[in-house]
């Protein structure tokens, strides 16, 4: 859809952006007191199961999984958690920011890919949302943790990846094929995520719950 | 396979059927004390997720997630629990029965479709309980529960829609191509949803545990 | 990719390996409380999800969905766990030693399939070792614990499988198709899980955390 980017940068980028994910996932799992295999099977799943998830809701074999360089990166940032953690706890602020920037890429290259797929503007924006978010979700679960990007609390880090993927729609809607679009797409969400860190912007909770006790004893949820 | 149904009224079944799915995802996340985001992304793994698992199993691109129509009925679904969550609590009884019908029209409309790819009598009655408790299954995993669906307890769930997909499949092996069986099906899995809600209906549990103190100490599983 | 196999004989390992993967997901579910349809799902994940897991990994349908027999020896083996748990507990021994038969296949037989669908040798590792230990993975997010595979403790289990699909792919890239690798691999699988039963070997955590306190009062992960 996009021409007009350097591919050798795109893919600099994007194995950056697993890198980091996989830092993520590496680091949680250490912190979790996993061995190093489960540090390094949380890596591959927050770098590389957003992608993973968006490619079978597409319904094309997952792309990333079939090339090695993706899967290196994600090792490598296993690898990493293992034998520095200390010092990744020392550059803390600097992984958050790396985040962002990967959060920001593969928000908009999951949408991009998306509409190359023809799905429409609605499944892009969800899609590149699964691609920027569905590793660190899946990261949670496995570590038995509700989702923290489902709420309560701040910083914002889904509506950021839905700015940017949206962005991205909205310049394919409007004819572009440059890279303005999607640039101003990754750049919106770098933003808003890095202002949401710093001003500790989070999202409403439902009005009915806000300041209540538990309604878990008289849940009508079914099965 | 089956021939004479109303299209436009199969539509308007499964369009209610995945918004009432979706208040059931919406309204526990919303107990749960996630944030709005949270309530929607909810709201659509209730909705959708039978279905889209439904199709990956069978190894075709997720039906569901390629039309507009069901993504907006589940996140305005959502959008309800977020903010009419009180409203919804007062009409639960009302809510349980909504998604019986729901229960009924996705076990029915699963198996249905895996006949229609030619799997097996085993696999559409699978297929078809998948489409109907898949979603609520990943709804409790993601709130970090056990699969309320897996027991044990009251009332009956899952089989139900057992039941349904079954009928249905019976009719498809006898030939039949009208719509008796599939209705057929469909009523007989809302009948014993609501009958085992009234009567307090469950499954057994294995008789070595029941009644018996934790085993956890000595677990044999392999991890 | 290999000759010189009984498919026959294939066969019967496969429904064998599956049923006693079966036997460890029925199992689990039964001592946690689940009723008769929790068990039978729990035995169908075991059994199944890791090669369910793969096969969309490769991005082709998933093949013993497809094939009724393994769906029935899975089930059977959760109808076993719910009426003969007592006996299963006695016999745990014979089951961790048949676990690990499964395991051992599972490794050889899903690497292998990865190398017939073209892709690399790292892949077919991973998707080796996920036929192995995928099933046990879900197995333990259902009943919602972190997945025993990822450690920390002993005795080994996903280093079984690595090794065995190690050893399969370094047979494929030799040029080998004759079914010593595969033996070798599957022998070696076996060996090490028991020799790491035996003697307690687990793998190594991370250094920072081992013996510290908790980490999350503090924690920089991203959601």
């Amino acid at each position: 859809v996009i021409e007009g980017f350097n591919p050798t940068l795109i893919l600099a980028l994007s194995l950056a952006g697993t890198f980091v994910f996989g830092l993520s996932g590496g680091g949680a799992a250490a912190r979790a007191h996993l061995d190093i295999f489960g540090v390094i099977v949380l890596s591959g799943v927050v770098a590389l199961a957003g992608g993973i998830v968006r490619d079978l809701l597409i319904g094309t074999p997952p792309e990333t999984f079939r090339d090695w360089r993706y899967l290196v990166a994600a090792g490598a940032a296993g690898v990493v958690c293992f034998f520095a953690l200390p010092l990744l706890d020392r550059v803390q602020n600097s992984v958050l920011v790396f985040d962002a920037m990967g959060l920001s890429l593969f928000c908009v290259a999951g949408a991009s890919k998306a509409l190359d797929f023809h799905l429409g503007p609605v499944q892009a924006v969800i899609l590149g949302t699964i691609t920027g978010i569905g590793g660190g979700m899946l990261r949670d679960v496995l570590l038995r943790q509700v989702p923290g990007v489902l709420g309560p609390g701040d910083p914002l880090y889904a509506i950021p990846a839905v700015l940017g993927a949206t962005i991205l729609v909205l310049g394919h809607a409007l004819g572009s094929t440059n890279l303005v679009f999607p640039l101003l797409g990754a750049a919106a969400c770098l933003a808003l995520r890095l202002v949401s860190i710093q001003f500790r912007i989070g999202l409403p909770v439902p009005r009915s719950v806000r300041g209540k006790g538990n309604h878990d004893e008289d849940d009508p949820t079914p099965p």
